[in-house]
C-alpha cells in the first residue's frame, strides 16, 4: 500500500520556534526536502507578518524554492490577502485553516466558527480552481479549552466544506488529544457520512500517541499523514510536550511494516540532523537518537 | 476488556541508574506502588552485587516492603543461587531470563543460550512450585549485535521452557527494534503454536514505538505488559533513547480506550513525579510534561 506524506516542518516547524530562520537557509532546507521523496511540503504561511513574524519572508521563500515537478507545493492561508499573495507566488495548493471548537477558533482566529466559514467560503470561489485546496480543521480530536469536541461537530465543517467543492480535507490532532479508539471511529463515520474526500491525518505526539494514532488511521483506511522532521512544531498548552508527528519516526515504521511512503529515510534523517544548528535546540526525533531498527552494536565490553 | 500492567521500573530502572538509590527510598517508592492497583511489581533482582551494586539491597527490600494481598511481588533471578536467595525472601513469583539471539545471551549471560536453557531448568526443578515462575525472553524482536531474530528461535524457547511447565512467558523487546506489523505476527503464531501460556508484552521506547507496540499486541489478544514509570531503565546501545514503555503513558492511553487496568492514574502520576529526584534526571514521560488528555487550558493572552 502507498503512503502520503506532507512535511510540515517549513510552516507549522518553523513558526513555532523562537529565532527567526533566515530565508535563504528555509530555502536550502526546503530544497533538501524537494529531494526527499514527499508527497507535498507545506512551504509556509501567507498570514500577517505581524501575527507570525517567523514566516515574514512567505513570498521570498516560496519564489526562491527550487520545485520538484513530483511535489506538491502547499501553503497555509488564513483570510482572502493570504489566498491573493499565495496565488501570486503560483502555490500548487492553498491549506485553509479553522477550528472544530468555537472556543479554539475564537483565539486562534478571533472569530466564530460561522465567520470562519463565511470567510473560507469567500476563499474557495476568489480561487475558483486556480490552485488546489486543502482544508485544515484544527482541534477535530479534543480541543486545549472546550475539551470534547463531538464527532457531529467535525462531521458537520468537513460537510460544509465538501458541498463547496472541496475533496481535501485535514483532521488535526492540533494538541495532541486523539486516542486510537477515537482515531478510528472518528475516521470512520466521516468516510460514511462524506464520500469523495482525501482524508489527511495530522497527529501532534504531545502524550506519545502521534504513532499510535497513525495505526488507528491506517485501519480506516487512511493514506495521507501530516509529519514534521525532528518533530518540531510546538505546542503552547504544554510547555516541554513533543510537537508533530516525528517524520523521520513515521517513515521508519511505515517502511518496516511494508507501506511505501516514497521517502528516502537516511536522507530525511540527514536533513533533520540540521534541524538542531537552524532552531537552536535538540528535536524530539527517537531515530535520530537511536538509530533505525538495524543499527547493530558491538557487544559492550566488560 | 481487563488489562494487567507489571511495574518494573524498581528492577529494570532503578538498575540502569548511574547513583545508587537507598533502601529506604526504595522501599518508600514500592509501597507507594502497592497503592497504585498494579497486577505486578517487579521489585528488584538476585543478581551478583558486583555485577549489579544497583541492587545489592534485593533481600533487604523485599523483606521489608509492605505487600499488598492483590500484588504479585516478583524478582528477577539469573541463575540457581539467586534463586534460593528470592525464595528465602518468599517472593510470590520468580522472574527467569535468558535471550533469543546467541549474540545477546553471550554478552549478557556470558554463556550459550544452551548453557541458560539447562541452568533456567535446573532452576524451575529446584522451585519446584514454591513459588510461581515468569520467564522473560529478551531480545524477542531483534537483537542489537545480530539484527533480526528468527520467529522460530522465539517459539522453539518458549516451548521448551513450556514443556517444562512454565505457564508465564513475556517476549521482552530488549532494545527497542519491535515494530507492529511484527508483534501481532509474533504474537500470534506463538500463541497458534503454544498454549495455555499467559504472554505478557515487554517493550521499549527506543525508537518511539512502544504504544503503537501496545496496539499491535492488544490486536493479538495480549493482555499483559511490563511497563516502567517515567519510562526509566535504560538502553545501553543508544545513548540518549528512551527506556521502557511509560507506565503513566500507557495507563492514559489504555484507559481512554476504555480498557480497565485497575491502575489510579493520577497516583501513579504522583509516584513518577518523586523520580527525577530519586534518579537525578528527568524522565520521558509525556504525560508528566503534557498532562493527561482532558487538562483544560485557558485560551493564550494576546
Amino acid at each position: 500500500m502507498r503512503i502520503y506524506i506532507s512535511e510540515v516542518s517549513p510552516r507549522d516547524g518553523f513558526q513555532n520556534e523562537k529565532v527567526f530562520i533566515e530565508s535563504e537557509q528555509k530555502i536550502a532546507f526546503i530544497n533538501q526536502l524537494s529531494q526527499c521523496g514527499y508527497h507535498k511540503i507545506e512551504v509556509t504561511s501567507f498570514t500577517s507578518p505581524k501575527a507570525i513574524p517567523a514566516l515574514k519572508d512567505a513570498e521570498y521563500v516560496m519564489h526562491n524554492i527550487h520545485r520538484h515537478p513530483d511535489v506538491i507545493y502547499s501553503a497555509l492561508v488564513p483570510n482572502l490577502r493570504g489566498a491573493e499573495r499565495a496565488l501570486s507566488c503560483q502555490v500548487d495548493e492553498i491549506n485553509l485553516v479553522m477550528s472544530c471548537s468555537e472556543a479554539h477558533n475564537q483565539s486562534n482566529l478571533r472569530m466564530s466558527r460561522e465567520q470562519s466559514q463565511e470567510q473560507l467560503k469567500a476563499i474557495i470561489q476568489a480561487v475558483n480552481q486556480q490552485c488546489q485546496i486543502n482544508l485544515s480543521l484544527s482541534t477535530a480530536f479534543g480541543c486545549p479549552m472546550q475539551g470534547d469536541v463531538p464527532f457531529l461537530d467535525v462531521i458537520n465543517l468537513a460537510k460544509y466544506f465538501a458541498d463547496l467543492g472541496v475533496t481535501k480535507i485535514t483532521l488535526c490532532d492540533t494538541t495532541g488529544m486523539a486516542y486510537p479508539s477515537q482515531v478510528k471511529a472518528l475516521f470512520q463515520e466521516i468516510q460514511t457520512a462524506i464520500t469523495g474526500i482525501e482524508w489527511t491525518a495530522h497527529f501532534h505526539n504531545t502524550r506519545g500517541l502521534a504513532l499510535a494514532n497513525t495505526l488507528a488511521a491506517l485501519e480506516s483506511n487512511i493514506t495521507h499523514f501530516d509529519a514534521s522532521l525532528g518533530g518540531i512544531g510546538g505546542c503552547p498548552y504544554a510547555p516541554g510536550a513533543s510537537g508533530n508527528t516525528s517524520t523521520e519516526d513515521l517513515v521508519h515504521m511505515l517502511e518496516l511494516m511494508h507501506l511505501e511512503t516514497g521517502i528516502h529515510l537516511e536522507k530525511i534523517m540527514a536533513t533533520s540532523r540540521q534541524l538542531p544548528t537552524l532552531i537552536g535546540h535538540p528535536t524530539d526525533s527517537q531515530i535520530i537518537k537511536a538509530g533505525p531498527r538495524l543499527t547493530l552494536h558491538p557487544a559492550p565490553v566488560q
